[in-house]
């Protein structure tokens, strides 16, 4: 088959679109003819060289990928070859054909056309298992989302509103908060012009953030904490700001809040499994291809699996709004 | 009635037993006739006028206390006149008398005195709110206990003890170690000689400590995050050693760690209520008076309620082992 490789880490260029072996499931594993795979900014890091495939991951990147189920491992039940599928990857989605454990498959959603249903594994598992397994997100609270018109960030403005949440977000230019808006976010923000901890107070009545997604970092670190509810919850999925930051417990203290970080690829398979399990039972039945939806796959485009070098230039200069996929040949 | 009063913030001289207004219970609220009260670090602070007491609570120190009830408040039910109680209180307990919201209010344990009863409210609801109902500590995992031998290290120690948990102390002296040891501690840290990162994660198999209950704050900040496992949860609970401090989101983010840190005397009526509740269901029937119980009260020493000068300062020394009891005239 063919793969993207990275024979020497660097810019998107790196990525070369290559002949190499087949994958081969093992016990428990499902190959996959891929359709589409997704652009994840962990992605980019691994072709910089700054992020090594955990061990036992294939080497070629992408972290989500959808497609039909060519072959059965070992001990596999609940699948069969010919469904179409989409799932969580620690990697090699960049590919004709990818192994992945069968506990982080989920079947292609009804009315979702199955190359699209590769912008939804990634999203849907960080969101679902950091605003609402670690963070509890409840209805009637209030969401803020950095980031907004990413991946992440459209995921999290429609999963948050499905469940009754009030949702800030952030981002850096007009239209992007315009989509924002269309996806269900009550109050905007543009981070270039506007600060945003005091805009959170404002529209909350001076209570602040019950739930904060954040990619941002050290670089936002004191001004979460500050736009912080009592009882309020920072959940971390990224440093793009930097990774070390000082932190004010004082102020996390008088409001009795936390501040959690994760990171979905490294988890262990059992969680994996345990989130994948957790997101088909309470995310799966809210999605659907068509404007009446709950929940949709937000895409920014579709490039050829071997453009991925354009597909990285996007993403890195943050043009883009929801999801950039890359389509298998 | 006479009271704790604190005519001017200072030393431990600046507490002075003053004939003052008896309290009138309130609607839902209790008066209790006073047998003890205990010296809490809060308490210190509120002396030296660092720690005003929140928004409608007594003026006068004392964030806990044992005794009978005297009257009862209008819309009060479950509760008799001369009831055995001790309760957590957002102030007052330096005093003959004391008006508490009903919800606050726990039975004396079967054969513990009604004196030493008093040891228990603070420490109980604080580690059963944080190491349990915020670090959600199960059977198995391993608990870092900075200050051991404190009266809230010497409750952590016995209640992750009977839930079937492994527990590590640090502490500064030897003799604090061994009545850690005493109470069922696994690991002993000596932190003026030994590096806790080191010892925790060396006597876990390099794991780490899946829950730290922390009084240090900014201090222990890093060291902390470094010491937690895979998972771990960090609750901070005291800033002895200043507020703010740099936080490695990296290495929380690698861990899926998260940090909180809280108070209690801050929490509203329904968030108290809600733990005593909790304590009462899931702590009460663990406790005894008798060496064959497995969570006893730990009590350092008695003092007349109006020597709390002298209290003040065994406290101020950390001389003391478990509780500091004043004892109403």
């Amino acid at each position: 088959m063919h793969a993207i490789t990275i024979p020497e880490p660097g810019g998107p260029e790196a990525l070369v679109w290559a002949e190499v072996p087949d994958p081969v499931p093992g016990e428990g594993e499902v190959l996959v003819e891929v359709a589409a795979s997704a652009v994840n900014r962990a992605d980019i890091m691994q072709r910089q060289g700054f992020y090594d495939p955990p061990p036992g991951a294939s080497p070629y990147p992408g972290l989500e990928c959808s497609g039909r189920v060519a072959a059965l491992g070992t001990g596999v039940t609940g699948w069969s070859v010919g469904d179409e599928v989409c799932a969580l990857l620690g990697g090699g989605g960049y590919a004709e054909k990818v192994a992945v454990p069968a506990g982080q498959l989920l079947p292609v959603p009804e009315g979702i056309d199955v190359r699209r249903a590769a912008a939804l594994p990634e999203v849907v598992c960080t969101v679902w298992s950091n605003v609402f397994m670690v963070a509890h997100l409840r209805p009637g609270e209030t969401l803020l989302v950095h980031g907004g018109s990413s991946g992440i960030g459209t995921m999290a403005i429609q999963l948050a509103k499905a469940v009754g949440a009030k949702v800030a977000v952030t981002a850096g230019t007009k239209e992007k908060l315009e989509r924002c808006a269309e996806l269900g976010a009550d109050i905007l923000i543009n981070y270039r012009e506007q600060d945003f901890v005091a805009e959170v107070k404002e529209a909350t009545g001076g209570a602040g953030a019950d739930v904060i997604l954040d990619n941002m970092g050290a670089k936002y670190l004191d001004r979460n904490v500050r736009a912080l509810a009592v009882n309020g919850r920072l959940a971390i999925i990224g440093m793009q700001g930097g990774r070390k930051g000082e932190l004010d417990i004082g102020t996390l203290l008088a409001k009795r809040a936390a501040v959690s970080a994760t990171s979905l690829r490294a988890r262990p398979l059992e969680e994996k499994t345990a989130i994948v399990a957790a997101v088909r039972e309470h995310v799966w039945p809210l999605l659907g291809g068509g404007s009446g939806a709950r929940v949709r796959p937000i895409v920014d485009r579709e490039l050829p699996m071997s453009d991925a070098p354009a597909a990285h230039r996007v993403v890195e200069e943050s043009g883009h709004i929801g999801k950039v996929l890359l389509i298998a040949p």
